[in-house]
């Protein structure tokens, strides 16, 4: 099985900007020609798009605009981990032999479909995301005696965080209070408990071995790959207060990298409301069951970057398809040295966590110098 | 790399029934399991959703629906060419060893979004389908000095051939005049010259060569691939009477499976419309240019069922997502001689042509026993 490994990327400033979706996916795929110009147009064997977006056709549209003529072309949608899904695509079409090099694009409007839950009727009248999250908010806090105050540090850490991150939607800090004092959405959630849905777009581009050494002196390896479905409904998930797929998935991927929790100098984490990131890092063997605030709150108190860098859903924005793609851009440029501000002391090894529908799909990703 | 056989399927009448898009998709996939009962659920690594309809998360839905547990879940689009972009995306799960075993299903409605082309300006106001195979169509003929009496046979030999296959739209023949006086929609194109969209559903499972034997005795192998996008926009073609996407994805999937034209006993042929299919002969190399109809018209007089023996899209029915997998498993009921009143005599090897968007987008896949 070919190595495969990521050579470059794209990004740009996540915002509530009403941009036509062709616009937006074009944003980044440039961004990515610009800082990678020893790159051949001619040498992408294959362009996929992540988007939930209901326009059609979106790989060749943007192949043309941007001047590829790929042997493999289309869009991928699985709600809100799209990305990681085209990521794990690009590399089986690299594992496989069918691409040297697959260009991987996710963009979404802040309008996006996929926010609203159709198709799941056990919801009833529920149907936003909120409902399903509020459900987890009161199981987890209920089950390990957690107070609004306390769960509040999640949104006020990322917020933090997400100051250092250019491309951020967020630009301000809070501090508990100000969480406590935001819009009460349901009993158990407030405003600025939720990450907000935004346009944005993010590319990233793998290649195989053979290829990436010719392209870059900094490939970051995908060394670890976990996914797991585990059901379309939100009743059906077997706890509210766990999250079975992040479980799985995350397994998978750390047996496949050979890896431990202990080794994970960095992770993303899907925050898509406050709740999901002390829940993933229970899921995923971070810490015991229970005790995600208190991990939260010595990463938060040493001032320590190690979970969401970039601000994670909450700071960043949530552009749907395009989540997973800039979460694997920041685990490869902390890899890389080279987030900056946000940057991690000494990262060998990265982890990056996304998650659809109240975790009833995750993937996990391992990344490595 | 990992072999990759076909090891079942299941197919559902192809109609113009409103329903909805899960209960179609539903449909094919508990007939493939109601085929193959020795196909264990827990088996399944990925499921793959093959479709252009706008509702998301169709992948866990169907698994959820029908009793998998994936690691692998997410939809594909490609608006025409959906299908056969699905299967080789399965196939490079199985050959990169990420998957052992992929369940890839097709749905569309009949009302499915993709039939309107919105994202081509260069269209103007005519973003149907038939606005592109007209200017095809008068281009072709003008070249080739072939009358619209002449092209008629490719409906004629389509219906007909249809006549023998269950599950298709059409049932009904029609003779040379029928078409000619069926409603003429533009200056080149009549009723009969155009495929239907419909309601309909394919589904089809993938597996490696150690994981099909254990299944069945008659794998049907996927020997060759080959895909190309030379644009998004029509008016990008470098032909409008040949069609480049389709020959270089040919060329690529013949050289992969070390086979010539003259090798291939069976093929399906995208005709959408029906000047494609004499274009899509010649830009595989089946015939000369210009021949086509010539080609076509020994078919027809001979009454073999070597192009389209299930009656192409002209007598099936396209439903958009469904239909590069329905081609597929046309193609594996020949190689298992399993293919009824529609068997071509001693088929060794197979070929489908499935494409988008006038031939702007191509995949060309080599089947053996």
């Amino acid at each position: 099985m070919n190595k495969v490994g990521i050579i470059g990327y794209g990004i740009t400033p996540f915002t509530r900007e009403d941009q036509k979706i062709e616009s937006v996916l074009l944003k980044s795929a440039k961004t990515l020609f610009q800082n990678n110009q020893n790159i051949k147009r001619n040498d992408i064997d294959a362009v996929l798009v992540s988007t939930n977006n209901n326009s059609k056709y979106l790989s060749p549209i943007l192949s043309e605009m941007i001047g590829i003529q790929p042997k493999i072309a289309h869009s991928i949608e699985s709600l809100c981990n799209s990305g990681t899904n085209s990521i794990v695509s690009a590399y089986s079409y690299i594992a496989s032999g069918l691409a040297d090099m697959v260009l991987v694009t996710g963009a979404e409007r802040y309008d996006s479909p996929g926010q609203i839950l159709q198709w799941d009727n056990s919801r009833g009248e529920f149907k936003h995301p909120i409902f399903w999250a509020s459900i987890f908010a009161k199981s987890y806090k209920r089950e390990y005696s957690i107070s609004d105050e306390q769960l509040a540090l999640v949104s006020v850490k990322n917020h933090k965080q997400a100051k250092k991150n250019p491309n951020a939607l967020s630009d301000k800090t809070y501090s508990i209070q100000d969480v406590i004092n935001s819009k009460k959405l349901t009993d158990d959630l407030r405003l600025l408990d939720c990450s907000r849905p935004c346009t944005g777009s993010a590319s990233i581009i793998l290649a195989s071995a053979e290829m990436a050494k010719k392209i870059t002196d900094l490939p970051i390896w995908i060394t670890g790959i976990g996914q797991k479905t585990t059901s379309a409904s939100f009743t059906k998930n077997t706890s509210f207060r766990f999250m079975e797929s992040t479980r799985l998935a995350g397994q998978t991927a750390l047996k496949m990298a050979n890896k431990h929790t202990e080794d994970i100098d960095v992770a993303e984490i899907h925050d898509a409301f406050s709740v999901c990131e002390p829940m993933a890092l229970e899921s995923l063997g971070f810490t015991n069951n229970g005790n995600g605030m208190n991990m939260i709150k010595e990463i938060h108190d040493t001032d320590n970057f190690k979970i969401n860098p970039r601000g994670g859903l909450i700071g960043s924005g949530h552009p749907l398809g395009a989540t997973g793609i800039s979460q694997t851009i920041e685990i490869t440029q902390q890899l890389q040295s080279k987030a900056d501000k946000r940057q991690v002391d000494d990262v060998q090894v990265g982890l990056v966590h996304n998650m659809s529908a109240a975790a009833t799909s995750s993937t996990v990703l391992v990344l490595e110098k």
